[in-house]
């Protein structure tokens, strides 16, 4: 009945036998409940969300949908344990692409412990989050369908991208030429369908940031976006992309106290500016004239 | 011929006996130059924005004028000292009621040496700056031109404000009943004309707020805006207030490596909200129902 989710691309894996979220097909997301203060933390978040009347509804759709805890056998063979159950929001993607990027320059609450802050002050140093204001925490590109090949960077690459390196990346999400060879330019064939138009990524990220330039009620530690698309039906030249934004994790969610979340803000406003860039890009010019790395010119 | 700048809220002063800025009759603001890195850090800023094209036009006005550098005799006595010579912003007011805001949840350069980082996060944390994305680092205001006595809480207190205390010194700063008395209620009379309209402050930084979210040739650490505008005008019945925004301090100026200073954008928005805020607050449901400290209530 439970499985483990083919698309998950950061946090804690339930295939590397440890314990991590689980689907049903029912399209919900079981994600085991951390046994500390994260725990009541991203609960008590989910249900503020549900009850609070200053989110706006079109806020609203960019959570998934929280349907309770529920204990369920975990994926690490130690019992019943309690789970959060929330929509899975990849489960009507037939072939997903999906990327993760955590927000923020800083990923810790002021008020948490001195040992926690100084854990992520480190890993927020020695990641692009504190210069680019964000770092990709996971993604998983299928590079050919025939064999199921995939493109999956490692965390550490990932992690500390450098300007023009993020925008290679973002760039290669939206290409039909997607390759890990770096002699291949990615074509961002799918740029304006998957990042651009009217209901694209980029017009959903604004969205949200009109809504971050003055909700004062939570501040974001260490939340991520969620970029999905729907690979298959574009490479078979359908128009529709199925651009999706979601935010998720909210297990370090603080009260906001009368200001608005500036630092999950910035963040957000340097991601929609390194994809504007990607979306705008003269194709006609020569991709690799502003878009990859030094090293490929 | 050079004297000690009365208007000067933040910073090193010559008035104390140490080496602090000088102005001149001239409309020139005359800054000591800091011998080490921070020295030629600001000259290295002022000649690359003169020169940079990629600078708008309208943007360039938020800058002080940079006029070159000048040995001249040092506030401390200690003889002819190099200074950066800078437009004095506020030689042309009578009056100026001035607030210097330090932008920013981070004060500090990720390329900073470690001591420096610690000290400045400390700082950061131990102020508003982390919580509010600013601090507050200086403010004079004349609460009687009958006797000139002022307003200029301490630097411990306005530099740790809590929300609502933030929004009752900005409050402060655009009402006609300036009192440091926890009392009376600041009445906002000035509000719409500094703040508001389309030469006024909310205007500038809105502005200067849609640069930030497009330029990638900066990062302002440690920066500030200064909010200015002409006093004793408006408490005369004028409609003009002179109100201007400027941007100060540029010793901490680093290359943006391509992204967006999401930093300072974050805590420009922040201050932009709590603007809006003083700004829209309905005086008519009475003021203190919002906007004052809970020990007011």
């Amino acid at each position: 009945m439970f499985k483990i989710p083919e698309h998950q691309v950061a946090g804690h894996q339930a295939k590397d036998g440890v314990l991590g979220p689980l689907i049903d097909d029912s399209g919900n997301f079981y994600k085991p409940l951390q046994n500390d203060e994260r725990g009541s933390k991203e609960i008590a978040f989910y249900t503020s969300l549900s009850s609070d009347p200053r989110v706006p509804d079109n806020i609203r759709r960019y959570f998934p949908i929280f349907r309770g805890t529920k204990a369920i056998n975990a994926s690490d063979g130690s019992g019943l344990q309690p789970h959060l159950v929330l929509e899975d929001v990849v489960s009507s993607y037939q072939s997903p692409f999906v990327m993760d990027i955590k927000i923020g320059s800083r990923t810790w609450d002021p008020q948490a412990s001195e040992s926690y802050i100084e854990k992520c002050l480190k890993k927020d140093r020695e990641s692009s989050s504190l210069t680019l204001g964000f770092r990709i925490s996971g993604l998983k590109l299928v590079t050919s369908s025939k064999d199921a090949s995939v493109w999956q960077p490692g965390r550490k690459f990932l992690q500390n991208l450098a300007a023009n390196d993020a925008k290679l990346v973002l760039s290669r999400f939206v290409s039909s030429n997607v390759s890990s060879n770096d002699n291949i330019h990615p074509d961002r064939s799918f740029a304006s369908k998957v990042f651009g138009g009217p209901s694209g990524i980029l017009e959903q990220l604004l969205e949200l940031k009109k809504w971050f330039e003055v909700q004062t009620i939570f501040h974001f530690y260490s939340c991520s976006v969620l970029m999905v698309y729907e690979r298959e039906s574009l490479m078979k030249g359908s128009s529709s992309s199925g651009a999706l934004v979601k935010l998720v994790d909210f297990a370090h969610v603080a009260d906001a106290k009368g200001a608005i979340d500036h630092n999950f803000l910035g963040g957000l406003c340097s991601l929609i500016k390194f994809i504007s860039d990607v979306l705008e890009a003269p194709v006609e010019n020569g991709f690799c004239n502003n878009y990859c790395s030094k090293d490929e010119h």
